[in-house]
């Protein structure tokens, strides 16, 4: 029985999800290196490996030492933080540890810290403006490989890049153009570089173009993330349906103002994250789905979370669920952004009823 | 040393900030009964102790449970959830628990549930339009009043309301004019039921009016709670200076792009929270400040945060700071919702160096 506001999963779709995508990979001939920020959960991550999968990603060092209990090949796709040298070289003795860099300043850190052996992506600004080198500075590109390969302790694994403008597009199509001209970025570099390192790797992917595109000449690894559950930005993007979400956040509801077709459930920020996106009818926190029993249904039309509290949420409905709902029912609540929520809930009840915990940073 | 996002906590600035607000309640005449959800940590509760004060609010069952380890009133302040009836008795036996309601529903629920005694505010909706009654409902009010006074269970405490539409102002003078209105509904509502119940209190408080006011004519008790804290948002309403900020989410630099007048950090959405605010600049999600040992200085000018990922923080900078920030170092962020942020990082660094413990709803 759901008392309070609960991170639902629902396994059956998370399973679906990692299926399909492992197959994608497998067709396109692709190594498939999810990233697991999104799940944070040793459970989930042995879903993965069902698949055949054993290479993953992770957003921190924290992560990274979190998964190690069970993988032996991590990427933390990151600007390395070199104040964290420490769990660095821990990590370094026990996996193949893959960071990335993009700074010859970093390199100069590591070069003084490290003590153990790690493979590193140069980080490639393929659009995103986020990190990364300019893909066009040939010369930094240069210099930063030479002190790769002059390193004691540093391997040069190839680049890396992350096409996050795909979170813009709005449609298949401009998935599709965004994803191209990315991979295209990509592959001129190593074109460039290819001569004295054939075995150089090209690192790539975001859950919109992995979800969406078919055409990955050129690219070695895939690393998307948020597929694993999906999320309403991703069903907007249309990187996906709203059958393929799996995750849902169960809300009591608390109070009930049918003047203002309103409902008040527990369950706001500090659960479902301040994560927004802008539809039809404005900003939006989250939308409702039908359950029964263990069978999740559609979204529910024209009722949204409008906006969000600390504890609160804030619900407008249309006038049919007004009708029948009551308080001390529970609502389920599709999320904006799982990856967010997930990681604010620090923990999931699947359909079954089974608890699945995840990564804890502060027992790190 | 500080090697990942790490949230600082000015003790001296948050002292301060709790001495100044007792001694205006105790000016006033009113009961202080801050809300702890924003620090969430029975340590930091202890500096209220010092400042005498005896009776606290938070936002959730858990948290009550959590602070009943050393307090022995403490009231709810959100619309009760029913499906949470084990809690509420299990803290009935042990200390004086307030509650809120808003409807014969939930009541109807409480009467057939409870089973230790508990004390009800009836939440009225003074403006905010998120909870509470209409007060000018004044006929599902007094059939409110009339069934917790029947009730075995259940007394009848007061009237209770947020004027969190505060949070909209962006001037003292639009804070004293939503504050007047506000407090000017609670005391007509007083008045209606003075007669029948001469002892009933008037709830009230949020951290700008709190701040701000200094008439609280008719009001017996102030429940603020992010003045502990303030931040970004709490400094455009106008209701603190930046020097009363004291929280900062310290982040490592791990990247530089001199060529965009940017830098990015270890810290992102999932430390400082997606909560953002416009500003002169657009959107911005923090702001930096001059830090030097243990002494916080001023808002470094024309730099803020741009934009959040999971983990990533892409900060704008001007010139200067580009000049003579490194690799390695530390930047010091003011957060727009210093709620929102010490939610996420559940546990305090002092800038002496000392950790403080927060409630963490997963042991609890």
């Amino acid at each position: 029985m759901i008392r309070k506001p609960t991170l639902v999963l629902n396994e059956d779709r998370c399973r679906k999800n990692i299926t399909a995508m492992a197959a994608k990979a497998k067709r396109s001939g692709l190594q498939l290196r999810p990233h697991f920020k999104t799940h944070q959960s040793l459970e989930i991550g042995r879903w993965f490996k069902e698949e055949g999968i054993e290479k993953i990603t992770v957003s921190s060092l924290e992560m990274a030492r979190y998964f190690s209990e069970e993988w032996d090949d991590i990427t933390v796709a990151f600007p390395v933080n070199v104040l964290e040298y420490a769990t660095i070289n821990e990590l370094a003795d026990k996996i193949n540890l893959n960071l990335l860099v993009e700074s010859l300043d970093s390199l100069t850190h590591l070069n003084r810290l490290l003590t153990g052996d790690i493979n590193l992506y140069i980080k490639i600004n393929i659009g995103n403006n986020r990190t990364g080198i300019d893909p066009k500075d040939h010369s930094l590109i240069t210099r930063i490989v030479e002190v790769i390969v002059s390193s004691k302790h540093l391997s040069f694994a190839g680049f890396l890049g992350h096409a996050g403008q795909t979170y813009s597009c709005r449609s298949k199509i401009e998935i599709v153009e965004t994803h191209a001209k990315a991979i295209g970025i990509m592959t001129s570099l190593r074109d460039v570089f290819k001569k004295d390192f054939p075995n150089l790797k090209i690192s790539y992917g975001d859950t919109p173009s992995s979800s969406v595109c078919d055409d990955f000449a050129g690219i070695d690894e895939l690393r998307p993330g948020n597929f694993v559950f999906y999320d309403l930005m991703q069903e907007q993007i249309g990187a996906c349906n709203s059958e393929q979400i799996a995750v849902a956040l169960a809300c009591p509801v608390v109070a009930i103002h049918s003047a203002r077709n309103e409902i008040i459930v527990y369950g706001g920020g500090i659960h479902l994250s301040k994560d927004s996106m802008h539809d039809r009818e404005g900003r939006i926190f989250g939308r409702l789905i039908e359950t029964n029993d263990q069978a999740w249904g559609e979204i529910i039309p024209k009722c949204f979370v409008k906006t969000l509290s600390q504890e609160h949420g804030i619900i407008s409905v249309s006038d049919s669920l007004l009708k029948r709902i009551k308080i001390g029912d529970l609502i389920y609540i599709l999320p904006v952004h799982s990856c967010m929520t997930a990681n604010l809930m620090k923990e999931y009840l699947t359909t079954t009823g089974r608890k699945i915990e995840m990564f804890n940073p502060l027992s790190a």
